[in-house]
């Protein structure tokens, strides 16, 4: 057994998820999947952060709801999210009587939760967890770049961050789709300083995890039906099957990212979508319906996050990164 | 068992541990026990910033010397920090070739990661790994406050964050005090909004994860030698001994906060240290070596996180917070 990555040998299983997104994000090619739809981006709340809380809120309650759980058989709540000091998902977890165990890898916070998540679940410590996390585009906007009234021009190498946020249940004892292993990511840094490029940014991170990955459980790349990066975009995504292909692996013919599905093709996003609400929402919506049902029986998920602020930015700092794998077998 | 607390079966140990403080928290009742003392608080960089980044790359680094390990031993760093985007933690990890877990929940960091670490550790998942927190004075004031420069006057109630990091190694194997239990806090928020008193608003918490803990091992407050909070200061100790006497536990005997111990009765402190760098000094310095000379035996460390960011402040939010404890006991 390698040291980055574990191995969950009472294999936890996936029993439900639940996906909430804007209306932009609906209209999107899997639109159709996600479980509810905002109106608008105000989520009937006075704020954007509020908004962005009230969805994780909402995906929690839903969850439990559409599992046919009560709040009382969840153990406990491990969910992040991108605004400073996690608060969408800290004061979400105020409206649960749940433990709650906050995170915080960027993008990448939702596969490091649910490889948390199964640690807790496999060792026998916990029965159930909900692992939750979210972006909201106009919450993003105004901490990282620019507030939307400043009608800031966006670069062509640039991303959207996703309105959205998912949460799933990790089960010690129900029935779905398992997790068989992790892969923990450590920080690269290939000295990418473009707070508008994080795509090349974050690509040789998700390339460190995979390689690992594979190194350390001898599987390769056509082991898995599907190989799943977190938020790339499309500009990331082509750097990524560029450099592990020069290093040996390829990967181009089974690699999909998040951020390049969930919107159609148009200028305005360029490269796709980005922000912790990708991953969730298409991983919870698209990619696990098509394992529940059997369409994918082997899913290699590797969430990508640049671990930036607008201070380490001002500072002149690049941009460190970092992928956490989990890989997603049917019996 | 209950739902809240974990037991550790195979009691994983902390083995070694590492402190580095400024050099104000040095002159304080404890400050002979730290590893490393700041010379100033830029520690030899520019900002305060990438100071305080220094101060955990440093206890990282050197409680690794200090154990005698190597740095491929160390299977994950779990870390987290009070800076937007817990940058100070995820640069610290950009300097270290291991698995890197972020974690956030303000100042109950230390003991989410210990938890944590544990788990991975007992579970067999993982056989090393390092937890580190810090914090510092002036990025904490000027980010969740005002800026030094503007001379702010602080009022009576307030607390005085800590400028300091803690590293501890846990390990399945090794030798030393064993983590035994741990129990994950919930968000607790009774309504406290005022951002200069952390310690009323986080005794709530303090008091929710103690009784559950109490409740659910059917352990007595008198079984642990030292019950330790966080930082709840001179105010907020004072009115979690009130609160939890009033629900029919006695604590006072047995009880101190990190927050209290870690200044001298000064007057520009008011009521103490406060920072997830508080419980980090304290606990790596000052407990862990009693815990090892058996001076104490059975500590229950509960450190407490306020989880507000200036943004919901400013929204007019009250302050969410959280507790997490764990049992720390000698064979």
């Amino acid at each position: 057994m390698g040291k980055h990555t574990i191995f969950f040998h009472n294999a936890p299983s996936i029993v439900c998820t639940y996906s909430a997104a804007g209306k932009k994000e609906s209209e999107g090619p899997i639109g159709s999947l996600f479980d509810y739809v905002l109106e608008d981006d105000y989520f009937g709340e006075k704020t954007f952060e509020k908004a962005e809380c009230k969805m994780l809120s909402t995906v929690i309650e839903k969850v439990i709801k559409k599992s046919g759980y009560r709040k009382s058989d969840i153990d406990a709540l491990i969910s992040g999210d991108l605004l400073n000091q996690i608060v969408s998902a800290s004061f979400a977890a105020r409206d649960f009587n749940i433990p709650y165990i906050g995170i915080y890898n960027a993008c990448s916070t939702l596969t490091e939760g649910l490889a948390l998540g199964a640690t807790l679940t496999d060792g026998g410590y916990m029965s159930d967890v909900i692992v939750a996390t979210g972006s909201h585009f106009s919450t993003a906007e105004r901490q990282y770049r620019y507030p939307l009234e400043f009608g800031s021009v966006r670069p062509p190498q640039s991303q959207w961050t996703v309105t959205g946020a998912g949460a799933a249940i990790v089960s010690r004892k129900g029935k779905g789709p398992k997790i068989t292993a992790a892969t923990f990511g450590k920080v690269v840094d290939y000295g990418v300083s473009d707070a508008n490029n994080m795509g090349a940014a974050m690509a040789p991170a998700a390339m460190d995890t995979l390689i690992t990955h594979f190194n350390e459980t001898g599987r390769k790349p056509d082991y898995y039906d599907l190989i799943v990066t977190g938020d790339l975009g499309a500009l990331g995504s082509r750097i990524l099957k560029h450099i592990i292909s020069q290093n040996g692996y390829e990967i181009t013919d089974n690699h999909v990212d998040c951020g390049e599905i969930i919107y159609n093709i148009d200028e305005k996003e360029y490269q796709g979508g980005s922000g912790a609400g990708c991953s969730a929402v298409v991983f919870n919506s698209y990619i696990y319906r098509k394992l529940k049902e059997k369409e994918l029986n082997k899913v290699l998920f590797s969430a990508t996050g640049a671990l930036l602020s607008t201070t380490t930015t001002q500072q002149g700092e690049t941009i460190p990164c970092i992928s956490h794998a989990v890989a997603l077998e049917n019996d």
